[in-house]
């Protein structure tokens, strides 16, 4: 099968403790892509401006992604630059410059509308809505989004809501948005607003999948170095939406392993500043870190036991 | 087997967004000994004050432990007062009395000593020792420990790490005794210093076993209300320790196994104040959560999967 991905394709520049990268590639599109591309086909719909290096993206083209949708267009592309404290779980951002992102009106090509699956990155909930017009029936139909728009276009947001499968958030925004901490009941209120399934990411700390009667937990993978987290909910997403459209399938199992893999390429992401480390990688590489999962997860329970 | 308990045996007052609680049982030994006793023999040593409603300990007399070593001498018990905020995962400590806990000098009675699994709970590293020296050579010593003598108490708790097979701490106690924020590399400081095996408790995030070469992850029971989380921590030791004293080994399908029973009677522990959930359960509600953590977390890697 494939994925249609539509999101931001952006310049970040990036400080952690450990070093600086300078107008590196990265947006929810590209982490996305990098990620799912290891696992499925992907078609992108995004824009840039004269400035982007579009030939830091030729890995994804090397891995079969169709990159048509990347329209370039007179002006400087969508920039943000951040700097992470000391323990990478808080960021200040320092500077956003929507530049021709602020312009951005999703043009489906005609050949991506019969997409099987479709990844909506985090954009305005409007456009979103206007991706969904612009498509046939995908099966599997996912989104993001974050606090701009549970603040700003809360009605918007809601009634795209109730057109999409699956919806991928980090625990902030679902307790913004249910206006509720506890992660159960804000999952329950989003479900009953319209997504099926909700994945709330949690950063090092995992990621939980709600389903309509049952619920799954998988860990973040516990890495020695750090080294930049932009980006790794988007990676997560990528492997998560990658692995359900090769399976072609929501069966709980196939969830379960999507989750698996969301988690195995968040992981990989935040080894190296940018895609680094996920241009890099071959399916050899993730299936070995899908093992590792296993490993630090599995137990048996035993008839002896108490 | 059984497992010889010593630490603090209190009265707590406890405030949380979902009511209070006046001078009820707790303290690390009882938390730990509601919870062990679910799966093995348990001793308690320790000491209250003429003030403590032993008859409240009642049922864990029902369930066979032994408490002829609690000590009742005059003055007032152990007295703890704090408040939980809407989050839960912060609190702040109102009042500490240590009344008769002061002059605590841990006296093991004979028929304590040939114990098979000893369990050191949070008291001053230097009784921790002394206790050491007066039982014979257990094959399980686990201990935990807490902020205050890791400041204070720094170079006996380095001492006692050296006898120590088991350390049980969370996520903010092992940063600080190893002065470093990974808890890989933590880990690593720790078990330089004599500890095989540690156990770090991450709160309503789960907990992770470090052994010489593997790793195991459990992750918090996702509950919708967390009524009151004070000896949640204890609980898990218990649940921990109380499963490997009843497997009788250190093989790694126990450890990881413990890791789950510590997790699901940690779970219940905040289902109520004090050790009231603790006090109702059996073998059976044990056992259903233990397979409820399965659902949460076992997954299938499969052989078309990329």
């Amino acid at each position: 099968m494939s994925i249609l991905c539509v999101g931001s394709v952006a310049l970040d520049s990036v400080e952690t403790p450990f070093g600086k990268a300078e107008r590196v590639v990265g947006g929810s599109a590209v982490y996305f892509t990098a990620a799912a591309s290891l696992l499925t086909s992907v078609q992108v719909v995004g824009v840039v401006g004269e400035d982007y290096p579009l030939e830091r993206l030729d890995f994804l083209r090397a891995r079969g992604v169709d990159l048509s949708g990347v329209e370039q267009v007179t002006g400087p592309s969508f920039f943000w630059s951040g700097r992470y404290r000391y323990d990478l779980n808080a960021r200040d951002t320092l500077d956003t410059q929507l530049g021709v992102f602020a312009d951005f009106q999703p043009r489906i090509p005609d050949a991506f509308r019969e997409t099987p699956s479709l990844f909506l990155g985090n954009i305005d909930p409007v456009l979103q809505a206007d991706v969904l017009d612009q498509v046939s029936a995908p099966s599997i139909v996912a989104c993001d989004t974050m606090n701009y728009w549970i603040e700003g276009s809360r009605d918007a947001l809601l009634a795209l809501l109730a057109r999409v499968r699956i919806l991928i958030v980090n625990d902030e925004e679902i307790r913004q948005l249910a206006d509720e901490p506890n992660l159960l009941k804000a999952a329950r209120w989003v479900q009953e607003r319209g997504p099926e399934y909700v994945v709330v990411k949690k950063g090092e700390h995992g990621a939980i999948l709600f389903a309509p009667d049952w619920l799954f937990f998988v860990p973040g993978y516990p890495l020695e170095e750090v080294f930049d987290p932009t980006g790794a909910g988007d990676a997560f997403a990528g492997g998560f939406v990658g692995y359900l459209d090769h399976a072609g399938s929501l069966e709980p199992h196939d969830l379960r392993l999507a989750m698996v893999y969301g988690s195995a390429l968040g992981s990989y992401a935040v080894e190296r500043f940018s895609v680094e480390r996920l241009a890099t990688l071959d399916a050899a590489d993730v299936r070995r870190r899908v093992a590792e999962f296993r490993d630090l997860t599995a137990f048996e329970t035993r008839v002896e036991a108490v």
